[in-house]
This record gives structure tokens, sequence and C-alpha cells, in this order.
């Protein structure tokens, strides 16, 4: 008898539902559903170009739309049955907490706060805690080194603590009514399974040790004298957060009778703990320790995992290295680009007009040789993530002569894209993690030959493609199927789910040594003006140059 | 009694004639008379990027054309006469030399050659000799150093002496039939007053000294010892060159009888040595000593002069100091920008669309505030001209974001061309040529003051504009008038002449504080990246960069 999992992938957006069959990976019905408010699902404040919060209804009413439609489709392939849905997995961008009340309902339900945007989800792209998380960072330096270390050096305005420091200072009324605050990516597995009372709810690892600076090694989160020397009400806050936290292959318990009736599901199916997009989404590709799993989209994600039995130093500018947050057994590793796809938009919105889009701009680029434009760029239009973990730089363009077309900016921009994810894996290879094979995921990934070929010959490495098109969703389908056990018809662990669930595409890109061999020679130049412009004191003292004109923008701005 | 002067201005792709009132100025006539051959005038060679020439026979009729329609112009006006005229002055591009046989005739009029590109004319802006020019360079700066002082430390391909060693070098047959070779603007001069036998023909010091390394200290063109080591051939042309040459205060001769017919005027009127075109407007703006003239179109020329009776030191990076190139008794001191309005083109071609043409650009890059976009630019898209005299520099854009729109890119496009103005500027007055006022000429100053605007505010001072909407023109006439002379009706000098017949318009365009501030800020990073990439082991050591990247473009296209 066939089981299924379901996937739940809470995108910036949208919530997409993935029903898979459990022993083959089939995917047989998916849904998506668009969250209702603000622009395309996003409040946004016309004041403040940092602000970005989400309508936690949207969530809710998205689970059910996603879910029931999901099942609609599957409902069309013989001998589908609902009865047989086993697990539940869920993942959600992050970090992306919400202000919860003792009972552990959002302040947002609550009339008093309904219109108030900081009693919202804070999306992950809300940037307005900046100055918290410099002060964050700062105060770490000075009392805690250890904490940064995990986290690539830097706490990012993006993260847990950053976006609850700034609710205080802005909003002490939220602030204060705040019980605590949850992940979306807990959240959710928490209201499924009505573990949502904060003494009871399960937090991940996942969002708790890249997002928050929970580790073992310090005895989870960061400790009260730490967080009271930024701001005594933290403390507070710290109080209601547990002492330990859960992986994806663990439980956050049964599916409820009033939600099992909503989604037309069993009562009981197992919902797993939840994780982020990416971290699932590399579930969904198939890692295993030497892959490195590149989920490309607007930004991207590098994931690695690397068995926890074996020693691994701290690699300085990765975004984390947090244990069992992608794989049981495993540290996860995370890295990522601040922006790919988002660059090529931007171009051909610069660019756009009747002749150019980017299949056009595609097809002259790719018959262009490399090198051959005399180009080279910086992917740094919305900053660097990693190696060197700073939002202040900014993208640039060399080599622009009064030939120079719009197809050659085009490939110079999707080869510094190519460059900045090699500077990420040979960051892996040198602190002992090393590359195997690549597999990619994404949108790109699956329509964009010509960039994923450049990809192959930049890396110089043969690049795989995830044969989902809905890696995230897939994840997470694992991962409620590990969950569900085998005693319920599920794999027995991840390996054994991962080779049953997950495939990559026949078309595999490989490396063309001219190609590489001119690679090498830009990558050098890349990587000197990476250094020259990135890394105060490396030599090449550039290094304040992009800061300054920021200043000088925000001083004329003011 | 009012007389009359025609200027003759000889552009890239058409001529323009102008008749003006000696005494007052006023312009009564003008005709401009397209080139009829090639490309717009410009004979081109798809095999060969860098190859532009053009067919002296275009020059020839264009004299006749332009002339008869600046007078017929002219004759609408109560009282003019063109039995009145007393004076012409001839102003053309260079280094744009022809090869001429013992009779002063082209090559191109002999049916031999009449198909043989080598034959015609060598426009400014062929480049085929570059690796010549290199070559010239080298060897100078073993055995001739003092060759390279007064020409800014580099021999330029765009030259004299670069174009006759490259015919020498790629067809012996054009090289051993050409007697000699000969500026256009000392070809046309010669040709109305029938002196262009090549042991009569007078050539002017413009052009001999800025672009033949013509110099009295050495006694005039370069030795033959020297040019002997390039190539044995360039001996006989060096035999066939004069000791002395003429400033444009001195007749070529009177117009013959066969061109007086032809045009209409009186037989005998006075034929002025040639200039160049920049020289003259640079007249035709009312140059004085302490005033910088920049002449603006798709590259600017940057004209000082500086009194013969003060010493005067070597100035690194300007393209020649040549005593009289502009008036007599003034050292003539040109510097440039390789591309100014052509990098506007450019970019206006690169998004060009429905929505963005010049005009809509402006209109919204003019409201921007000094420093809002955090971008930075380079202007080196067509090279360098001064101070690093390097044609092998590229342009570059930096600061970008996702969120940068093409109109902030045309800004500071603009504003990179003002930086490397200023620094133009900053050059002359770090060498004791201190500049009291800027005086812009040429299309871009008279119709854009949004560009006007941001280059007082970069500059720090204010800049005037012209009077005369064709200057070039205009600076020829005077020096027609001032080679006429008082006797028959002209002015008694170069500065009763300036004053007489030239002007600036009402409107100056005055630096505002605060916008200076800004830019004060900016070009101090602007200086530090035109450092850091255009001079080796200038302490930002990213001198290589460009050049290695079109190493790598050079080696892919082979």
């Amino acid at each position: 008898m066939a089981h299924y999992a379901i996937g739940l992938d809470f995108g910036t957006n949208s919530v997409r539902a993935l029903v898979v069959d459990v022993g083959t990976g089939e995917e047989l019905g998916t849904k998506v559903a668009e969250y209702a408010s603000g622009s395309a699902g996003v409040l946004l404040d016309p004041r403040d170009p940092h602000l970005a919060r989400q309508n936690p209804r949207d969530y809710v009413d998205g689970i059910e739309q996603s879910v029931r439609g999901a099942l609609e489709a599957a409902a069309t392939r013989p001998g589908f049955d609902a009865g047989n849905v086993i697990g539940i997995g869920v993942d959600t961008t992050g970090s992306t907490p919400l202000p919860v009340d003792a009972a552990g309902r959002p302040l947002a339900f609550d009339d008093r706060f309904a219109e108030n945007l900081n009693a919202q989800v804070w999306l992950w792209k809300d940037h307005t805690g900046y100055a918290e998380a410099a002060e964050i960072t700062r105060t770490a330096r000075r009392m805690r080194p250890e904490y940064l270390a995990k986290c690539g050096g830097t706490y990012s305005s993006e993260w847990f603590w950053s976006k609850i420091l700034h609710c205080i200072r802005v909003d002490p009324e939220v602030a204060e009514a705040a019980h605590t605050w949850v992940e979306i990516a807990d959240w959710i597995p928490a209201i499924l399974s009505g573990t949502d009372r904060p003494d009871e709810l399960r937090r991940s690892i996942c969002a708790a040790g890249h997002k928050a600076m929970y580790h073992q090694e310090w005895g989870g989160y960061p400790d009260e004298e730490y967080l009271a020397a930024l701001d005594e009400r933290l403390v507070r806050i710290r109080r209601t957060l547990p002492d330990r936290t859960y992986n994806v292959s663990e439980a956050a318990g049964g599916l409820t009778e009033a939600w099992a009736e909503r989604l037309g599901l069993p009562a009981r199916v197992t919902v797993a703990v939840g994780a982020f997009d990416a971290h699932l989404g590399a579930v969904g590709s198939g890692i295993q320790p030497g892959t490195l799993v590149k989920i490309i989209g607007t930004s991207t994600c590098d994931l690695m995992i690397s068995p926890m039995d074996r020693e691994l130093e701290d690699i300085p500018g990765l975004c984390g290295i947090v244990p069992e947050s992608v794989l049981p057994g495993q540290f996860g590793l995370e890295a990522g680009q601040s922006a790919v796809g988002d660059i090529f938009n931007w171009f051909v919105e610069l660019v756009g007009s009747r002749d150019w889009g980017h299949e056009e701009l595609t097809a002259v680029a790719e018959r262009l040789r490399p090198g051959e434009s005399g180009l080279l760029a910086l992917d740094w239009h919305n900053g660097n993530r990693t190696v060197l973990v700073d939002q202040r730089l900014s993208g640039m363009i060399l080599g622009l002569t009064l030939a120079t077309t719009a197809p050659e900016i085009y490939r110079a921009l999707v080869e510094a894209t190519a460059f900045g994810a090699r500077v990420i894996m040979e960051r892996y290879e040198e602190y002992g993690v090393p590359v195997d094979r690549i597999v990619n995921c994404g949108g790109i990934s699956a329509k964009n030959p010509f960039v994923m070929q450049i990809y192959a010959d930049v890396m110089g490495r043969p690049i795989q493609i995830s044969r989902s098109a809905q890696t995230c969703a897939l994840g997470a389908a694992v991962s409620g199927a590990v969950a569900a056990g085998p005693e319920r018809g599920g794999p027995a662990d991840f390996g054994q789910a991962v080779s049953a669930m997950t495939g990559i595409q026949d078309t595999v890109f490989e490396p063309i040594p001219e190609n590489r061999a001119v690679y090498d020679g830009l990558f050098g130049l890349y990587r000197r003006l990476h250094d020259a412009f990135g890394v105060a004191g490396a030599g090449d003292d550039l290094a304040d140059v992009m800061k300054t004109l920021l200043d000088i923008r925000d001083e004329a701005r003011r």
C-alpha cells in the first residue's frame, strides 16, 4: 500500500502544498495559495524601505487552501487515498518571528494590535533592526566572541534578536504585550498539532541555531548577562525560551482533530518540526556529505552538511554552522549570495525595452565567449552575505567601452554571480569541507542552461540539477515522512527517504576545459577586486570606498 | 566700411564655412557641406575597426559648396559685399595626414591608388598604428626622452609618425610613392593659395608641434638618427620636412585666381596658415592667459595658453606644449578627454527605449542631488587621454544596487566626465598654469545646462559659455582676419581681434556651495580609483587589472 506525505512550503509571497508518494518520490498533487494581505503578501511602510511584515492570518488561511487544493489534485490519480497520508513537513522563510501572548496566540489576532505593523510577522527581509544588529555584533565581540564565531562573525539585521530588540526600542507596548517571539517555522507545526502554548512549543534547531545564537556549547540561547547588556527587557524574553531544540526528524505532534477536519486528513497525522526553506530544499535535492546544494532564486542559499563525529573548525564568513539544522547527526552549514536572479532582473528592468528581455539577452549572451566582452562585475548589488557578511557593499561593472552592449553586461553579471558562488565553494573546501558534487535547484537551475553552463565552467565542477521543481516542498514532505516513521509506513531514516524520494535530472552540465581556463584567469581578477573592495587591509586598499559612497548617499538623502 | 573674414572648419563628417564681420564678430552666413564618401565621410574597413580614412576629394568639393553657401546666406544681409572679404582661416581635425607626390598632389588622385585606403587621408581617429606608436614611444624613451616630455610622455597612435610608420610597414608601394605626408590642416591653405608644392608648403606649428614631435629646442622635427632607429625609410620623409613652421597669424599665401572664381571671392584674399579645430575653437572662445577653454563634443579638448616670456616646466600627461600653436607669443597647451558626449550617447543607446532618451534621462537626473545615487563612475570608455595617456583603460561603474535606475547612472556618467575635467584643470594649476576662468564651447555646452551646472559644481569655478555656436569656424575667421592685417582692414593683432569678434553668453553657471562640498568628497574617491586603476605603483595597486582584462579579451577574440 502506498503512503503519502505532504510538504508545506511557506515562501515570501505564497504557500505551496505538495503531496508526495513516500515510496517513490512521485509528486501527485500540488497547489499554491497566494497570501491575501499587503503587496503580494508583504505589509510595507512607504516611509521606511527597511520594513517588511506579514499577516499571520495569511499563513493560517494558506494552509487550508493549499493542502485542500493539493489533495484534490492528487485525488485525480488512480488509487490515491488521503487516508494514507502519514506525515506533514513544514518549511518557511526565516528568520521570520512573530510576537505571541502567554497562550501562544499572535498579538496580531488581538483587536488592540490588529493594525499595528509591529505586532505582525517580521518577514526575513525586514531590515528595520540594522542598528540593533550592529549593536548585537559589537556587544558580542566585546563580551561573547564565541557567539559570533558560529554565525560568520557578524549578526544580521534579518535575524531574531535584531528584530526583537528593535521592537523593544520602537514599540514598547507591543514588546511588553509579547510573552515571547516564535519563528513562523516553529509556529506552523505548533498550531497544526495544537502545541502552540509557549511552554510546550517545540522550537527547531534550524531557526534557533542559525538565527538566534542557540548553541549547545554555551547552553542554548545567549545568556542573560549578555542580553541584559543589550537591553534589560530582553531577559524576560530569554526566560520564555526552552533549553532544548528539535530537528526535522522529530515530531512537533499529531494533527489536531480540528485541523484534520479542515484539511480532509486523518487526525493524528504526524507533523514534523519545521525548518527553513533552504534547509529542507537541500534535503529535497538529496544532500549528503560532500554535496553542495545551491538553491538559486532571487538570492541563493549554499548548503552543505558534515558528519558530527568529525571535528569541524569555525568557518569565517559562513552564515552558520549548526548541529542537525539540516539532517540528524550532521552539522548543517549555511552560506549564501545576497542576490542572483535579482541582479539579472534588475538589469532587464534597466534596459527594459521592446528589444531586450531575459530571453533576448540570453540568446545573444550565450554566443559570446568567456572573456570576450572585456567586462568584469562584482555581484554585490544587495551586499555580500558570504564570505564578507557585509550589507554595505555594492555592485560594480568594470571594463566598459563605447562598444559595450547590453548582452555583454548581462553575461558579465551572470559570470559575477558564478564567481561569487566559487568564492563560497572555495571557502568550504579551505576549511575542511570538500565539495564532491554540486546540485543546483530553484527556478533558474531548471530553466536556464546558459547560466548553469557558466556555473560549471567557472566552478570547474559538473553541475547537477535537482529533479523536482519544488525541492523545498519535497524536502518538507521527506521530513514529514521521516517523522512519521516506519511503524506508520514511513522510511527508516533520512538516508532511506532521500534515496527513495529525491533525485537529479539526466542533464548534467560539464565544465568545458577552454572556458574553464579563461574563467580561472577572470576569477583571479574578480578575487582581487573582491578583496580590494571587500576586505579592509587586504593589500589593495580600497576597502572603504563603497562605504564612503553610501555615507555620502545617506547624507544627501537625509 | 565693414570687412569680412571666412572661417573654414573641417570636421570629421562635414565642413562648415562661416562669414563673419571683422569689426563686430557678427556671423552673417554659414553653410555645412557633408562629405560624400564612405560612411558619413569616413572610409572604413569592416575587417579592421582601427581604420578610419577619408577621401581628399571630399575636402576639395566641400570648400566650394560650403563657402558658396555661406556667401549666399550672407548676401541676404543688407550691405554685405563679398568683395570686402579680406581673409580666410582654416581649421581641421588632426593629426590627419595624407600622402602626396613630389608635386604635392594627393596619391589618392592618381588612378593607381584611387581605390587604395592607404593612399587616402588618414583620419585623426585611425588607430591602425597602435603598435608603431608603442614602438615610437619605446625608442624615444631610450634615445630621446626629451621628445616625449612635450607630448605627455606617450606618443599616440593617432599621430603623424605612427601613421606614416604603419603605412611603411603595411603598404610599401604607397609609402614609396609618397614624396611626403601633409597634414590636412596644412594642405587646405596650401591648395587655396597655390602653395602646395612640398618645397614651398607652409606647415603649421600647431600640427607639427603637437603631433609630429617638432620643437625648436632640438632643431625642429625629430632627427634622422632617431627616425632611422625606427625605420630607415623614415629618413627620406624627414628630409622633405622644413626647418621652420608658421602660426595662425601668418599667411599661407593669397587665394589663387582659380579658387577666387570658384568661390566668388576677390583673388589674393589672404589665406591664413591652418591649425587644428580645437586650437582655433579656443581662439573663437576668447582664449587668453588664465582661461581654460573646454571644447566639449563627443570628446573634449582642454586648451590653455601661457606667455612665452615666462618659464614653463613640462607638464606630465599633457598632449602637448607647443610655442605659438594657439596664438603668437604664447605657449599652446593641449589636454583632453577621450570621450564625453560619446559616453552619454553610449548609455542612451544601451538603455534606448520608448522611455529613455537624453531628454527623459536628463529630466529625472537633474532632480537628483549630488551623491544621492551612491554611484561613482570612471569616464574611460574610450581610454584616458589626459593625464594618463592610456588608450587601454576602460570605463567603470561602482555603487550599483538593485534599486539603481537609468537616470542615476546617466548622472553618474556626467559626473565622471566632470571629475575627469577637474583632474585636467588641477594638473594645469599644479604645474604653474593657473585657471582664472573656464569657457566651455561645443554643442553640449550650449544646449545642456544640466551638464554645465555639474561641471561648475565639480570644478568649483564659474563656467562661462562661448557666445558663438560655431567657435572653431569663428576662430578660423579670426585667424583669417589677423593674417590679412590692418592694411587690408583687419585687426592689428589677435588681442584686438578676439575682443572684437568673440564673446561669452550672458548665462554663467556658478558653483552651488552645498553641491560643491559633496562633489569634493566624491572627487576624492574618484581620484583614488583613478590612481588605483590608472597608475601603476600608486599605492592602491590595481593598475594592471583593466589591461589584463583586455589581454584576456584579445586572446578570446583571436
